[in-house]
């Protein structure tokens, strides 16, 4: 029997797929073996370094549990969910060349703190009431190619002031909400100007980071996932154009056409009429989404 | 700001590492980082695959505990185990030209069933009474230009008849012991010829395997782990010549030169005097060790 040396590894496992009925699944675990092999040739790993990660692998999944997704967090910090968002995307422009119009709104990172099933609020209400700094958010949901989509739903959820969400402080649910768009495609809700916060770092991958000499923060962002009949799910977020870590942001979700202005405004009638007392930000983006595939 | 397009995440991420003064582990995330990445661009990986790997790996993880490796088990089936070992005999290989003589022998994977601390036995002892068909372990350690090496330990262990492992069957420790070589550097040790058996194929990495349409098996096989003073520590198995799987082991372990005929004899008197009642198989091999480096 011929002898497998270093660089046959490889091929063997791939041969070893003759009976692999799902050429999707085959196609995807001949790269995965092929690049799992050609980088541990590259850097010649040691048993030592291979048994350190097996110990990482295991702490990580260990670490996981019904409100924390360590692994999800390690996708996001080596940019893995960043380019599956970024080659989704890629994948959708192509067949827009049959739908004229803008490009749809760029995608970002879901985050590990998506929570179903936040409280259905009419337009205009406020989510932020008791935290930070009131921020009106509003503007319009369209199509590619500038007609209004009426009842998008609108599901947004930010941190709180100290950058902390209700999942990570063991609370109900607070300052996330859903929200329908109206008969012009229009929405409006107020909640707090969000400010930059540190991911995680109390597990595995919080000590990966510290190695590789990276700070945890990720800049001041308001997620939000649109849904509309008809159209490509948009899970996306509004930056704030003045927070720090814009340039740096822990988990590369940063797209330029994302980042918004927030300005300040006095006491006084806002922008949807409501009477404010103190002074409030505004934050207005419009969204543009891609009819579905098919 | 630049925008980061598909092909510049993985840079991203290594720019990212500025400051990591360990540059061992840059030169090791940087490979990880690249492969990771190019690995994703070329399956053009969807959000729903990237979902599934990351649930994967999470259950991967929580399948772990004090008697169960699944990380160990998914690096042993995809011949990552493997291939590490090989690059670390590749790079032993190239220190021996200051030590004329023959090549050390072959190490293959260590597996997820060595148990530290089996009982230290006498030359001679059977450790398979009770099990299995009954076999007669014997041969010399030496060094690569051929000094025996005495007092070397010799950690053994294997499966039962039906390939099960004491930690598997949840049982106090059977079918290891740890013996010493004599003052000629020999050793003798009578336990059962060991059979082919499968991997554990309840978990996550059993799931895997199925898919890729791969058996479970590993043609049976003796482990032993060497320790001389001065030399490496060698880490390897004795394989049936005569057993099914050899040609296709679920692990990738089987080195042509580690394969062992175990001719069997009928009652008598075998070569170390043992007066046995009924048939029994021999099986001898010789070890060379090679000096510790530095």
């Amino acid at each position: 029997m011929a002898q497998l040396e270093v660089s046959d590894f490889a091929q063997a496992v791939i041969d070893r797929m003759g009976e692999c009925r799902d050429e999707r699944f085959k196609q995807v675990m001949t790269a995965l073996v092929k690049h799992a092999h050609a980088f541990m040739r590259e850097v010649d790993l040691t048993p030592e370094e291979w048994m350190a990660g097996i110990q990482f692998l295991t702490a990580t999944g260990q670490k996981c549990d019904e409100r924390r997704q360590e692994f999800i967090l390690l996708s996001d910090t080596l940019g893995i969910s960043m380019l599956t968002v970024a080659l989704a995307q890629a994948r959708g422009a192509k067949g827009l060349d049959a739908h004229p119009g803008e490009m749809p709104t760029e995608a970002t990172v879901q985050g590990p703190f998506f929570w179903p099933g936040a409280p259905k609020l009419d337009l205009g209400a406020d989510i932020g009431e008791g935290y930070g700094e009131p921020t009106l958010y509003h503007g319009r949901v369209t199509d590619t190619s500038g007609q209004p989509l009426a009842g998008c739903e609108l599901d947004v959820w930010s941190g709180d002031e100290g950058g902390l969400y209700d999942m990570q402080k063991g609370d109900s649910m607070s300052l996330r909400a859903q929200f329908q768009t109206d008969q012009d495609g229009n929405y409006r809700f107020w909640s707090i100007k969000p400010t930059f916060y540190p991911v995680p770092g109390d597990g595995p991958v919080g000590a990966m980071l510290d190695k590789m000499g990276r700070h945890l923060n990720r800049p001041g962002h308001m997620h939000m996932m649109l849904n509309a009949p008809g159209h490509e799910k948009l899970v996306t977020h509004i930056f704030v154009k003045d927070s720090p870590y814009l340039d740096s942001d822990a988990v590369f979700g940063v797209r330029n056409s994302l980042v918004v202005d927030f300005p300040k405004h006095g006491p006084g009638k806002a922008p949807d009429g409501r009477a404010m007392s103190k002074p409030y930000y505004t934050a207005k983006y419009d969204f543009r989404l891609v009819p579905s595939a098919g």
